[in-house]
């Protein structure tokens, strides 16, 4: 039975807006290594860096008459995220809906599926990563379901999960688990600025990590 | 048997030109939602948008003879269009054709295929859409054949076909729907920009296309 | 038996820069159409072009240990090369490990597998050639061998072999051939620029190259 | 403008058989190296070998509507042929539909898309080849056409067209060539057989086909 | 934290064994067209039909250590379900650990990786659906989870939850939806009996399920 | 420059006998988990199990003519290996080229490129381990190399090499090597008949392998 779930919870925007600041592949280390959509969610323009509530689309392929629906559940701050229910590479979505998602403070889209007008999403600053841009268009024909748990790019994103998304590609960070995981975030960031500045002047991360007992113990051998 | 076909009809050129102003979305969406070529076919580079009459160009694999034998059927504002016989990535096109071609008045190379010297491309401003960048040379051995129909990007292309490539990719109209599509295009347009403008002012889609109707009647439920 | 091979042969470093400047296409063509990795190998940012000498990696799929060993032995002009022992995407190299790089003199990655932190490689002006950009994270949990021949991208590298990468992709020149291979590219690109002279002045491949009779003999047939 | 052609012309019965007796290999080779579907279109069982007339069906994805509609138009001899509009492995077609199919007189299915109930269609003997096997059920939302032309794993097809199908792939055979690709698959077969026997006598191919000079005139050394 | 959940809540068996016999494409349908996985997940022999419980694992790539831990966790009618945590096809599975899955009354394994012994299992009458045959072998190096919520072949599966899977692919049934699910399934067999009966002897789908009005006032033209 | 080698060493005729009655996964471990050809190489029909040593054939896309060249140099107990220059599908191989390759003692093919008439190959017990089955045609036409280093399936294969294949794929053993991985197989498959045993007998891979200590000290938890 297609649902539209209205009220969903969000974490902190403070948080939120920390963790976009961290970045896609320190948030994923800070929650031991999980999160990561797959690669092939690509930007469709470089040089974005977001974090946002997921407001969650379930889509038939080629059908995108949901995105419509989850734009009126759009609140500030917020990014859609659409998983069709069988692989499709479709044009979804394109400028005058992206027009509509700015004017209700979106904050982009992650799309397991294809988008287009891509130049004028550019121009617009509307950031999308997606796995195809293609134009072939879409019909209003069957109904899907927002803010309903998905499975986007191979994770599991329920409605009000925390979004991160830069030029290396997407995470999701469960909603409960925001804080915590920019707290380990913070304290990852903070060592690597050390260890930035101890491997520019020369010295070998064999050494900064203490690596060559463990390394000679499993028998690595030098000739 | 090979052929090459040296008398091909072309559509209105300031039908084509208009088509290319229109770009490939809209262009696609005005002929009901036909004629995209796969989404594996890409710029090489991003920026440009064209439209020209197909020159097309069906060759071996690994083979690229064919394509000194097209250019010399191209004329100012053609577009070449090359589909191997079978699943091919080698680089058939580089720089020197492109020479030879921009020479001719080509406006851009639609290949499914690779292409390479995708540097020089650029700044030559010649525009390339192609499934692959690869510098794997092709050999001249086999025979294929020029403007004769073929299948390229999953679409059949008729010499003379119009062909409107920008960011979005690649969509072929046939010569015979050209003046039609565009006007269909132009209406399209036209009603974009109201659409446009009541969107950015914070309407919703649902309301602007008034779909709440047809929504409740196919049974969404709100939460 | 994993191994770090310490003394590795490297050409000549006047044959290996102008093997750079020759670029991936001409140093291909060059010698015999040899040599180039697969077309799935992209840089993630375009505009670089480099060579150097290959200092080989064979790792464990999602294990980055071994790019630690590794970078202690890169000398200045060298290349990192590293071939997962079987298909992987995972991020295995960063922004700290870059630093590490470019702090020995590495010129710059060819990898089979992912990177991640792509928008400060390219502010750092660290190029690489890469399957997929990932931020997914990798243990160092097991072993694998540096300096060993390897197969990447489809092609077999030994270290010390020449590597030239540009946006066209990736060529491996085995150490040996380097000269060679030079003196072959210069002769071609000498020829190139009165090829491109004439092309430019609309002189038609089919009669520089004097192909018509060929092409005749062979049974095409213009309509 | 959805539509269904009722009325579509077929090549002579007797040359279809004929034409399936000879295979996908030979036809194909027999038409000039033209025509065969790509290869991810495979049968979901093994050893049926067919030959009948196109049956064409242009459907959206994930929507198996205008099957219904076509199955209409079948009669004794016809193969179903369905492209999807952008690509789809959605499960069309299962064991209920193909049960109408053969009551019809349906010899087979051709689908760039998937199929379900695969034991089932093995068991009613009932073959089909396809781009995938999935269970993923489809609506009956939108229209698509009936006859008219498509293209099917790459190659264009019209209705009416001779299909050929076996454990090698698929090739369509245009209506109006059927007789003459018939004259040339038998005495291709013809010569095969005297090939056959002179081979497993141990002559070689070098020899049977007079290959050597042609090989040392290309520069073929032997050490 | 790496983690093994033990106590486990399993569906009635007699329902899982029900819902076997029912197979993947009606219980797919049964609830509400969702639950597939992708695929690419294919038995490694056809004939198999099978239900279980899931005992999930998820998995580094390339080390399958973790699945030696779920086999203590097995009981009689499970199957074990295996996500690598990055794409992966090493061949974790051979005829070793499948006799030891057999020993604890192990229904089979679904698996978006690889396995190998292919033969043997066959031969042992152990079924499993993998994205790949492969016989590169795994490390036991790092550590996973066995029945935590994982993502395979692009669904959410927990433990617990019936997994059904047949010559069509694979199919999730979350736990507690299991018995309703089965109601619907047991409805559907009883109709598609009387609708097989019509269409075998030549009824149309068109008029068994009435289609004509609808076709026609979408605008469906029969010329 | 095109090269034939004539004269080519091979191993002990017993010992490529046995390393194939080990097989692929055996064979594979037993050389410290290398050697396997990628995944994508699969059986065109199921049941064979081989080995032999390589003649290897280097061959541009498209391009079957060194095929015959290489026949001719083929001893009993030889396997052919192919890989084309450039991806390619096209069917290179068929029952014709099966029959002389038969008659030579030939004991099947390894081809990272496509095959044909595959009913008859298996009909003539004919093995063949390819990337694809097409009936796509070849031409003779440009020259490639015979037994030449060649790279398959992505594994550095020389001329004389062993290749070991069966359902689970192919494994190529240096010449070199082939003495001590026998050895080394014969060791694992004795160590495996008591580990057979014991887990059919319900022991726990966890208590055979003792590897409790060891995930305990890594930080496994039981809930």
């Amino acid at each position: 039975m297609p649902v539209v779930k209205q009220n969903i919870e969000r974490a902190d925007p403070a948080i939120i807006e920390a963790l976009g600041r961290a970045g896609v592949a320190t948030v994923h280390e800070a929650q031991g290594r999980t999160g990561c959509l797959a690669p092939h969610l690509r930007p469709v323009w470089r040089g974005a860096r977001i974090a946002g509530s997921a407001v969650t689309i379930s889509a038939p392929p080629g059908d995108n008459w949901m995105l419509h629906v989850a734009i009126e559940q759009v609140r500030e701050g917020d990014v859609l995220v659409l998983a069709p229910t069988s692989p499709c590479t479709d044009g979804y979505f394109g400028d005058l809906i992206a027009t509509s998602a700015l004017a209700r403070g979106c904050r982009g889209l992650v799309i397991d599926a294809g988008v287009r007008d891509v130049a004028d999403l550019e121009e617009m600053g509307f950031p999308v990563w997606s796995r195809a841009i293609s134009a072939q268009g879409t019909v209003k024909a069957s109904l899907g379901d927002v803010n309903v748990p998905i499975v986007c790019g191979g994770q599991a994103i329920a409605a009000g999960d925390v979004i991160v998304a830069d030029d290396d590609g997407v995470c999701v960070v469960p909603r409960g688990d925001a804080a915590a995981v920019l707290d380990r975030a913070k304290t990852r960031i903070a060592a690597e600025d050390e260890k930035r500045r101890r491997l520019a002047a020369g010295e070998l991360g064999l050494d900064m990590y203490d690596m060559r007992g463990a390394l000679e113990a499993l028998g690595l051998r030098y000739e």
